[in-house]
């Protein structure tokens, strides 16, 4: 018999390094250790207990049979009047498919979009899983390298610099995993509209778009009817392990995302569904408005004690719950470093390499998906290290 | 700006053609005609009380966050039981995936496998989705036309016969959807030798397993270590909508199906796993054995009258619930026919196309996932117009 051999596809997906910081973790943790952890991009909330509570009535009803692929049409309204209550964007139930975790929104758009020459424009750093999707569907990836002078992100002059006759698809994620720092809404728009002048497509994740602590920033969906909007009930929403997400698409390609849907999927989970009802009623947003809140509190209160310990923060980051800390002062492998904290700190982050190559030696993702005690105990064993 | 285009892969992927069948029907009923679905290829029963049971506790319980990406420990553990309680079979649970559905599973087996230029040999008809699998991630499939001779399954021969060398994944439904045929186990055995000898990999799906009405059926776990099983907790126990399935790997798999797990789900839904734990207990166990009894009683009841009308049936289906019929003796365009059955009798039945292109015109799939009243009435219809 001949060795056993695995396709490209999936050779080239790069572990995620923060498993093996989390797997010392644990080590750690089994023999007895304290551990904080600033590696996990989950929030620690649990479900808000309206969304449970539907849950529950929800099998108590009993029906959990498959719902149609584009999602119950009960929450596929729920999610367009959130267009209209959030942002006053109207968006047609008709374009929106609910999906399993916004992992399958985004494995719907990227397959719709790309072929296998086809080159997906997205930012480095980012969120690791977007070129593994595209490696999946054999698409090719363009990573254009992103400063603190862009806010990390692309801008309409880096994507008309980078552009090549390849380029179908641009990813933008506003705010950003790992950055948290968000794209101005004229930036959306002019990149929208290159795109669009190119015959390519945006997509854009706003998947933490729930968690901007300031400002007033657009949902994509405003700028135009022709981009591609990713989703998820996960990050806001707090309902991380039921995997539901969604996609908003033009008009054009919802016939061609059922059939995907269906043949990839079938639909997304039933309970599931049937409990996100309940997060758009208004007792529910207003808890979720309370851990925002407490979610800002803990940024500030992160991001200025990184910044006296002598972590670079060039650019304050609005949302999402990470910090994307420069540790050059420090170090020119955080990887290392992020070991070192950990053996000498308890205290375990995500290395920057998880997120790209570009100066991913010099940065740390800090998640601050725990509460304010634990932050403040993170940064007195730091300061006690680096002080 | 140019028109929207939209992926070859997803081009490719043909639109089910029951959904035109289920659309006209769900308009003759929304106009008050009476309509009998043996279209429709989901269990009729609820899930197990037991099963919603154990789901509500879990969301009263409240930790619903991910669960690792090769699903949580307690459930493989359940699934490892399962085989050896069922089948006497030894499978270590860190050899199991638990995934998104079934579909999830057939994901990854075929993304972990197949190169773009690999073929994957699978049977003409079968289920749909299979070959869309294949395409979604740029692979080749190689459909070998079946027929009754072989209970429309492949065998050792047609598997050698049909041999190329870009041939990387031998695919087998047992029982089938259409069909409801097993594989016998001498030629699973036969076919996983074939396989292991010209480094090729055997993909099993048993997600019918459990419904097998007569005779004793290993699964292919039983004749080797290196085939991939996938199975699923929508049709055995009656999980449909809460899309939660699972695959068994080798061993040498593993770490790069958790990979691939980790960026293309993160997970499956934490729900359902915590309630498909007690799928596994002795009184859903003995709830679903009557189930499965029902079901035999209705393949044989409408098998009996199907082939009285005219229908030919020359294999007995020995499991799933589904009977793929020759119509030959009515009609060369089963579609048509099924259309005709549907407006004159208002009997919607799944026409053959939806399965391949082999005799696809002179067969249908009546599904037994109704009632016998309704079967009962089902054949009285059709006797009234093709007795």
């Amino acid at each position: 018999m001949t060795m056993p051999r695995i396709a490209h596809r999936v050779r080239d997906i790069a572990p995620f390094h923060v498993m093996a910081i989390l797997a010392r973790a644990r080590e750690l943790e089994a023999a007895g250790r304290s551990i904080i952890h600033l590696e996990i991009g989950e929030p620690d909330f649990p479900t808000p207990q309206p969304i449970i509570d539907a849950g529950i009535q929800a099998l108590q009803r009993g029906d959990l049979h498959y719902t149609p692929a584009l999602g119950l049409p009960a929450l596929r309204a729920c999610i367009a009047d959130y267009y209209a209550s959030q942002y006053g964007v109207t968006v047609d139930a008709q374009r929106i498919v609910v999906t399993p975790g916004a992992s399958g929104a985004l494995l719907l758009a990227l397959g719709l979009l790309a072929e296998p020459s086809d080159q997906i424009m997205l930012a480095d750093p980012g969120y690791p899983c977007n070129r593994h999707f595209a490696r999946f569907i054999e698409a090719q990836t363009l990573a254009v390298p992103v400063d603190a002078d862009s806010a990390y992100q692309l801008t309409p002059t880096l994507v008309e610099h980078h552009w090549t006759p390849d380029v179908k698809v641009v990813l933008l994620a506003s705010p950003s995993n790992p950055t948290g720092s968000v794209v101005p809404d004229a930036d959306v728009r002019a990149i929208a509209s290159l795109c669009a002048a190119r015959g390519a497509y945006l997509v854009v994740d706003e998947i933490y778009h729930g968690l901007i602590y300031e400002g007033n920033y657009q949902t994509a969906l405003a700028h135009s009817d022709q981009v591609f909007v990713v989703n998820s009930f996960s990050k806001y929403f707090q309902m991380t392990g039921w995997r539901l997400g969604w996609l908003v698409a033009p008009d054009w390609a919802m016939t061609a995302l059922d059939r995907l849907a269906q043949n990839l999927f079938l639909a997304a989970s039933t309970p599931a569904q049937l409990a996100a009802i309940a997060a758009f009623e208004p007792t529910c947003i207003a808890l979720l408005e309370s851990r925002k809140a407490e979610l800002k509190t803990r940024r500030d209160y992160l991001a200025t004690h990184l910044m006296e310990l002598g972590f670079g923060l060039p650019v304050m980051p609005q949302g999402a719950f990470y910090l994307y800390a420069d540790c050059s002062r420090f170090t020119q492998d955080s990887f290392e470093f992020a070991r070192m904290l950990l053996e000498e700190t308890g205290v375990a982050i995500t290395p920057g390499r998880d997120f790209g190559t570009h100066k991913a030696n010099q940065y740390l993702r800090f998640a601050y998906t725990t509460s304010l005690p634990n932050l403040e105990s993170a940064i007195y064993r730091l300061k006690q290290k680096l002080g």
